[in-house]
């Protein structure tokens, strides 16, 4: 099987990328600069014309967003073990991770990306407030669902983890206090101790901060 | 297996409701009134803190979000068709589904509901005007993915078909021209006239209109 991931330094795209390098399968992977605008290159746009990352290309065949690009590594290859093996964990999965990109990732994109949402200044600066009180609700919701947890979904590393990296990373960068929310926190200093999280930071140039 | 659903007519909760009614399962529906605020009162509060629906409580155990919903009825417990039954058909619906749910949504969520964006009058208006231009260009960007297409993935009905109604009926409800996008269109056409569809639209009491 013949895998390229694309995806962007620090971007949600380090989710799919960790799972891949958790799995242990053979990838290559293609770096986009979204500051200078590679997502909207022809050559990237023909594999996904939304101009976002990550994209997913095995075998030649296209697959986008990280929820179908991790069920189909983690989950259909069934390959490693960061896939919940019953039915409803995996179901509490996808709602975690579907909750995680229709929420959390939109209220953060208010936030860093306010243009997104209206066209005036003044109405940028309304949703970037907004968006900055929600985003830090999302944050201590997390860190509530992690109580007592020693990882995200059942007993073991599951995908889950390592996309919670994503917000945890955003909002320590936005100034949020994410290493004093305990739950989380604790969470994440077991995902950064990973291996497989190490390698991949490293390989996207980028750290906690 | 005991299992509720809990929804509110015509949103998209919908998806979910489709469903079970198409999987052929025994299950109980409880409705929610939104505009008199059903989801914020404290026994639905105790179930879904988010105050949105749909939520599915199985044996006693709460699942929320479409995505998670519909991969455990429709994929986990296998029973019925509705689900893809390759892994790459399934990954591809689950792309899908978090598309619709973290851009499609959400961007109607910005026309109809702008107040949950920003706390002035202006500004709310700003992000509706956007969302008005967005919305239709999400409606446009489904119509083109389905062309040449039967169903939305692979070759027969799955959950995603009925996912796709509740964007449809709200588009025709905003006043875009729904009807004649014609690989919409005609999808749709075939998806309100099955058996289940008609049941479940009547149980909730709403038209396409």
């Amino acid at each position: 099987m013949d895998i390229k991931l694309y995806y962007a330094p620090g971007a949600c795209s380090l989710a799919s990328h960790i799972a891949l390098e958790e799995l242990h399968v053979r990838y290559r992977t293609v770096r986009l600069n979204l500051a200078e605008g590679d997502q909207r290159k022809p050559e990237y746009l023909a594999l996904n014309p939304r101009a976002r990352v990550p994209t997913a290309v095995v075998d030649g065949k296209v697959l986008t967003e990280n929820v179908g690009i991790m069920a189909f590594f983690a989950g259909g290859l069934g390959q490693g073990k960061i896939w919940p093996t019953d039915t409803w964990h995996q179901a509490m999965a996808l709602s975690t991770m579907a909750w995680l990109s229709n929420t959390v990732h939109t209220t953060y994109s208010h936030l860093f990306r306010p243009m997104r949402y209206a066209d005036d200044a003044a109405s940028q600066e309304a949703v970037k407030s907004r968006a900055r009180i929600a985003y830090g609700d999302c944050l201590k919701e997390i860190d509530g669902l992690l109580a007592g947890r020693q990882w995200a979904i059942g007993n073991h590393y599951t995908v889950v983890d390592g996309y919670l990296l994503v917000f945890y990373r955003w909002g320590n960068r936005q100034g949020y206090s994410v290493k004093s929310m305990a739950n989380y926190a604790r969470l994440m200093d077991r995902v950064l101790a990973r291996p497989a999280v190490k390698r991949v930071m490293a390989d996207e140039g980028i750290t906690l901060d």
